[in-house]
């Protein structure tokens, strides 16, 4: 697959089963005019979603999470490398949460992913989720099943942006890498967000400079605090030089690593499992959220908030009519 | 109003209308009360609400953003007492969406708050939000609601933390206030994060460091490239040292003026409807997201993750399922 075949789209006419049937088969167009039906949410969506529903799960997804400046995108950018160097399948999914364009032009396809344009084993896409209710929970899970029935073996999910949506990234994959970086008041910040609690492996990216090993302690220790049941996973700590692939082959035996763990202990069932409640949820509140702004007359949400404005309704009332009146 | 008056709570069987009445008296004890009722979601919350909503509507709600360290919470101290100077009663809510915790102890009623503590025109309040469907949309209206009600002419919304919570402040607010500091390469990330787009006054703080004329300039290049209609609000942008107090009057004025802009272009009601559509949609989405986890059988969100997982259902069919069984 490359980046020059999104150059050239599919005819609009093409038959949604024939592209799910051309992805499978590893052809790019197909895959990237999927994930562009399902991000534009386009009516086929649905169709797409159930096409592709008994071709899934065979993906590790992996969630690549961490402050901006710790090397997040050469640290993706190095796993493609050593993942392709074993012959895997790799999906890379750019999410900027905070931009409100998606699509072709930007972040994962990229300079910084150039070295990956040209391999017929990499599927690279970026996208937005700013104003999606939801955020990233609309548009990205379907993403992701297109990279899956594509027969990504790995998919990678990498945030660019800071905020919630890491916690986000973790809710979506199967395996959470947290970054960090020595010196940059990470520790404690990372505490404060909770990215913590939703990492199965810690990178301490940049670990040629000073601090690695107070990062790496740090750490450590904090690690050790947690109660963990017996048999459960030991979050590792790997320290890497992304730039010079420095310590890249162990964050990939960590990943299959964990990936073992998930399968052996049955939790991978249960982390898919509690992401398609969240995910089909979030749809079905999508549709309620819609068809709220069709309703007419007394429920119609304008009149409902100009009561509430005017003293003469209060809000729980207001919402008891709306979902009333579904 | 004083820090003091938690300590003594108030008898549980304290009528609800009782409370409110106190509450507009100025009696910190049942203003406090009111603000747990509706933050624990206490089955009176409907009650307080609709007992609170035909005495709204007079506060100013000033929401105050910026990125950790630029010195929000003394500004805030800072603003409380030229704002009390003025003669006008103050709430303060500190919202901290990245804490599981919330009530007395935290953050707003801290040391930092401690010269407004015995002060009776002022009641501040901290809140915590992370966990909530809709975040900060789910309990900060309720408590806004209650300090409005007693009788705040002003009441200052500020958030602990980063990230997409500073856009949801903004849409709680009449007013955004957008605090940054010199040489911390804010002004690049403010514009990433769009929070330049929601900042209707732009204070420089710790001017008297350097690069703060530079800051400015950047802030003000990047105000004059937006387009605006004719008569819009023009973000003014504000120097100030917060901790010695130099600048605050001019903050002060410039919420002053903003405030009566939109009054007098009849922005405040629309900023105020928009305010409550999204309130009252929140309120009703969180009532069906309760509804759909209590459907049983093939309508169980258990159920259909299991199918979907099995490659039996997609989710937007196992959506479309749930809708169909609210």
């Amino acid at each position: 697959m490359s980046r020059d075949s999104r150059a050239v789209p599919f005819a609009a006419s093409v038959p949604v089963a024939e592209l799910v049937e051309r992805a499978q088969a590893g052809e790019a167009r197909a895959v990237a005019r999927l994930i562009s039906m399902v991000e534009d949410r386009s009516p086929s969506v649905r169709e797409v979603s159930a096409a592709l529903t008994p071709h899934t799960g065979r993906a590790h997804i992996v969630g690549i999470t961490g402050s901006p400046g710790v090397g997040k995108s050469t640290s993706t950018s190095a796993l493609v490398t050593a993942l392709r160097a074993e012959g895997r399948r790799v999906g890379v999914l750019a999410v900027d949460p905070t931009s409100p364009f998606s699509g072709g032009a930007l972040l994962g396809d990229r300079v910084r992913m150039q070295d990956h344009a040209t391999d017929h084993g990499v599927y690279i896409r970026s996208m937005a989720s700013r104003g999606h209710l939801g955020g990233l929970s609309a548009s990205a899970p379907q993403a992701l099943r297109v990279l899956d029935a594509a027969g990504c073996d790995v998919v990678l999910v990498e945030t660019v942006g800071v905020g919630q949506s890491e916690v986000e990234i973790a809710g979506l994959a199967d395996t959470t890498l947290v970054l960090l970086a020595p010196g940059m008041g990470d520790g404690i910040q990372a505490a404060k967000a909770g990215i913590l609690e939703i990492g199965d492996i810690f990178v301490v990216n940049k670990a040629d400079r000073d601090g690695a090993a107070s990062t790496r302690r740090e750490l450590r220790s904090v690690i050790s605090m947690t109660d963990r049941p017996d048999g459960a996973w030991k979050p590792p700590i790997v320290l890497t030089v992304a730039t010079t692939g420095e310590g890249i082959p162990e964050v990939v035996r960590e990943i299959a690593a964990h990936h073992a763990h998930l399968d052996a202990s049955g939790e991978l069932t249960g982390r898919r499992l509690a992401r398609l409640r969240r995910e089909i949820e979030a749809l079905a509140l999508t549709d309620v959220q819609r068809r709220f702004a069709h309703l007419s007359g007394h429920a119609r949400l304008d009149t409902l908030a100009e009561e509430v404005l005017a003293g003469r309704l209060d809000p729980f009332a207001a919402a008891d009519t709306l979902v009333e009146h579904l």
